[in-house]
Parts: structure tokens; C-alpha cells; sequence
């Protein structure tokens, strides 16, 4: 069984050319089979602007109409993960820069209509436009290429498989595409028998060095976490806000396979002790 | 052996959704493996004039400054690429979009710096920019896939091993890329001997029917152009203008293992009857 690592980073790490080559020389650093996932971050905002594209926000979150789904695909599918493979390549790493459109990876269907509570207290409807929930990852074609030792680089793009193109959240598509990775089999030329083909390892980069026992002490890092101490935890309010749900998807990734899920600071993904390490 | 179709179409008919969708409907029915090459195209111009990158021509070509790389990489492998390919989807293949970069696929050298001659009769030395020469086409992996029923869709977007990626002539890169497809080899069952993979079929779009004896009648469609007729086709005058180094190139093409290269209007790729073929 290989070892295989998906590495996910914010859209802020990667817009900045300094620390994205800070990142990607680290990344290329990292031993065995991986995977790159992206954010997208602030630059399509920018270039929205530019473009004279309207930014709609509800509720605090960015509304993707067809315009804006036009400049994240160019930002994100284009400019930020073609400059990301080219400079893998340069390192010596196989990129391949991947949609969920591309071999049908990634399969979504456009977020329904929601209620969301507005500031004033009143509830709205809420269509989010081109915004992917996930389905499906498609993870056959991907893990065979995994294994001749191409390493993915996934832009938060999917799609719907009815030709439209839907902006998708980047922690979502680390953790799916982790669980898909670590369900595909191959048989065991030992015992012929069916076994998984990865030990998927999930990194999450995060701006802090891990999950803090003291949230103004930047270096009270708890090392560890299994899925029996989780819930002391919530209880005890040490996690809570934002970590808690980057958290819930975490064990839920470890409950449906994945070996094991690390939040580190970008600066320490080639440091195999650093950060908080979640398990069973 | 298996049929493998290399279709290249234009960066006019990808930028209109109309013809863009009729394009792929058509794409979509041809039979057996294949592979799509599209063009860059007039987004890109408007799209920089847009955001305030500046357009630099020296004698009538455009100069690939590294904003403008940055907007062609956005548009080209972005935009056009990304919806070639959930479109495709929705038709039901399996398309994988690529630029170069990508599994090191395509592997470029910025052009040197050329003398060119100006419309005042003086020569000056031109630096194109971020423009690729294309050095070698990596087929092995993008051969595996294609065997897969993956169908890539290359973007005219290569890079050169270094870090940056490269604006590349998608004529060159359709005709470079089935040469070495028809170059893989693999052994066959029967005699365990080495044969090609694919019989490589290479099709220009063009905006006539096919190579005209008559420029002036749309429907003087040459239906057929062997190695042998092409110089005398030349020395009538039949074959000039533009037209002749997209030949030489094709002829160049069926020289180096393709099998056949057909010119014929987007209208007509799903008909094996239309066009001009050129063989040996």
C-alpha cells in the first residue's frame, strides 16, 4: 500500500509569487504520492473589478452569477493552477492541473436555493449561483495516475456533467477526493486479494502551526487528536469557532477511510512531526 | 492498431458559444480515440484591453509581454479550455483539458530573438516574449490515457521545463503532438513484435471547404493531395498564399508516421467524406 499525501492550501498562499514558491519547494520535498489542492482567493475578486464585473455579496458570501463564474474559472482553472504545474514542473514534480470537469473528477450539482439568516434577523432566500455541492469523485482514472507518479493539482472548479462549470469550495474537495482516494482497491499480488491501493494522509494549511490548546499562544500546538478526545474537546470550548467544523469534516474523512489528517502552518508541510495530527 | 483523430480548430469558432457548441456536437460523434487542439483567439485582446495591459505589435504580431501571458493563460487554458471541456462532458466524453505544462506534455523554448523584416524595408531584431518553439512532445502518458478513452484538449499554452509557461502556435502543437502519438509504440499480442498504437488521422478546421483549385468557387474542393501531386500543385500556383506552409507542415506531418491530414471546414468533421486529404 503507497503512501499518498493531499496537500491543501488557501487561495491567499498561492496568489503571493513568494510564498507560493516557499510552498511549492516544500511540497516538492514531500516523499511519496501527492496530490495539490488550491484555493482560490482575492485575485478574482480583483480581476472582477477590473473586468467591470458586479460583485454580488448576501449574507457576508460572495453570490457566483455567470460573469463571475467566467473570471474564477480563468483565475483559478487558468492563471493560478497553470503557474502552479509549471512551477512543479520545474521542481521536478509531474503536475497535472485538474477541474472535477476534467475526466469528469469532480461531480457537483449547483447549491439549491437556501435560507440564510440576514444580519437584520430576517431569513431570505438565497441563490448562491454557480456554486458546486460535491456528489461524486470520480477517483479510478486519478489514482491510476497517482500510481504511475503524476501529481494532480485540483482547482476549486467542478461541474455538473450537464456542461456547466461550478465554483466549488477547496476544503471540501480535499477532504471528498481524500475518502474517494482511500476507497479505491487493488489486489494484493501477495494474497490476491482485494486491498486499498493508498494510506491517504489529508494536510490542511492553516495561518496558525496547528490546532491551539491556548488560541493566544502560537506554539500551545496539541500534537495529537483521536476521534475519542474530540469530543472533550468541543466540550471544554478549546475547539470551537471556524476549527470546529474544518474539524467535524476531518474525523468525518477518517471515519470513511483516511488514515490520517494534519492542520499545519504552509511553512511545515515538509516537517513530518509539526502540526496537529487527527486519527481513530 | 487503433484510429486516433487529432481535430484542430481555431480560436474563432471556440470564443462563439454557437459555433463552439455545433463544433462539439459534431466532435462528439466522430468515431474512435481523438484529441481536440484549439486556438487562442480575440478574447484574449479584449479581455487585456479590459484589464489595462497594454498590446505591443511589431510588424503585425503581437508581443507576448508577461501581463499579456498572464491574460492568455487565463483565456486560452481558463476560460476557452475549461468550457471545451464540460461541454464535452455534457456529450458524454471524457475530456481532459491540458496545457503543456501538464504532464510535461509539451515541452518549449522561448523563441530567440529574431530578425524581422518591418513593412519600411528595415530589419529589426524582434523579441517575441513569452512565445514557445515547441522542442518535443512527451506521448507516452497522454498515449495511455487516449487508450483509456480519454479524449485531451490542448490548449495553445506550452511551457519550457523553468518555471514559465509559453503562448504556442496551436497549428504547431496539433501537428508536433500527432506525430509523436504516431510514434508510440506497443507490442502486439499476435506476434510480439513492436507496432504503432494509433493510425493517426490529423484534421485542420479551416474556414473553406478544403484546398480550392479555384479560390474564387467554394465548391473546387481538391478532394485528395498525395506527396508526389503537391510540388506540381505548387508550381501551377494552385497551392500559395497562406496555404502553403500549413501544407508543408502537414506534408512534414504524414512524413514523420502520420497517417493522413485532412483540411476541411468545422462544419464537416464528422464527415469522412469532406475536405482535402493529403497523404503520402
Amino acid at each position: 500500500m503507497a503512501q499518498l499525501t493531499i496537500v491543501k492550501v488557501g487561495g491567499g498562499i498561492v496568489e503571493d509569487e513568494k510564498s507560493l514558491h516557499a510552498l511549492l519547494d516544500k511540497f516538492a520535498r514531500i516523499e511519496g504520492l501527492k496530490v495539490l489542492v488550491h484555493g482560490g482567493g482575492r485575485s478574482a475578486t480583483r480581476i472582477a473589478e477590473q473586468l467591470g464585473v458586479q460583485q454580488t455579496m448576501i449574507g457576508g458570501r460572495r453570490i457566483t452569477d455567470a460573469e463571475t463564474l467566467k473570471v474564477v474559472t480563468m483565475v483559478y482553472a487558468g492563471l493560478v493552477n497553470k503557474n502552479i504545474v509549471a512551477q512543479l514542473q520545474k521542481r521536478h514534480v509531474n503536475a497535472l492541473g485538474l477541474t472535477g470537469a476534467d475526466m469528469n473528477v469532480i461531480v457537483s450539482h449547483k447549491r439549491p436555493i437556501k435560507k440564510v439568516k440576514m444580519e437584520d434577523g430576517s431569513t431570505q432566500d438565497v441563490d448562491y449561483g454557480f456554486v458546486g455541492d460535491i456528489d461524486q469523485v470520480n477517483a479510478e482514472l486519478l489514482a491510476e495516475l497517482i500510481a504511475k507518479g503524476v501529481v494532480p493539482v485540483l482547482s476549486p472548479i467542478g461541474h455538473d456533467t450537464h456542461g456547466s462549470l461550478l465554483n466549488t469550495n477547496a476544503d471540501t474537495i480535499a477532504a471528498e477526493t481524500a475518502i474517494a482516494l482511500a476507497k479505491v482497491q487493488e489486489v494484493s499480488p501477495l494474497t490476491m486479494h482485494l486491498s486499498p491501493k493508498f494510506e491517504v494522509r489529508l494536510m490542511f494549511c492553516f495561518e496558525k502551526k496547528g490546532v491551539l490548546r491556548n488560541p493566544d499562544d502560537d506554539d500551545s500546538v496539541i500534537p495529537s487528536i483521536t476521534s475519542e478526545d474530540f469530543p472533550k474537546l468541543v466540550a471544554d470550548g478549546i475547539v470551537s469557532g471556524g476549527m470546529l467544523p474544518k474539524l467535524e469534516n476531518s474525523f468525518q474523512a477518517i471515519e470513511s477511510g483516511v488514515q490520517e489528517v494534519i492542520i499545519t502552518h504552509a511553512d511545515y508541510i515538509d516537517n513530518p512531526e509539526a502540526g496537529t495530527r487527527l486519527s481513530r
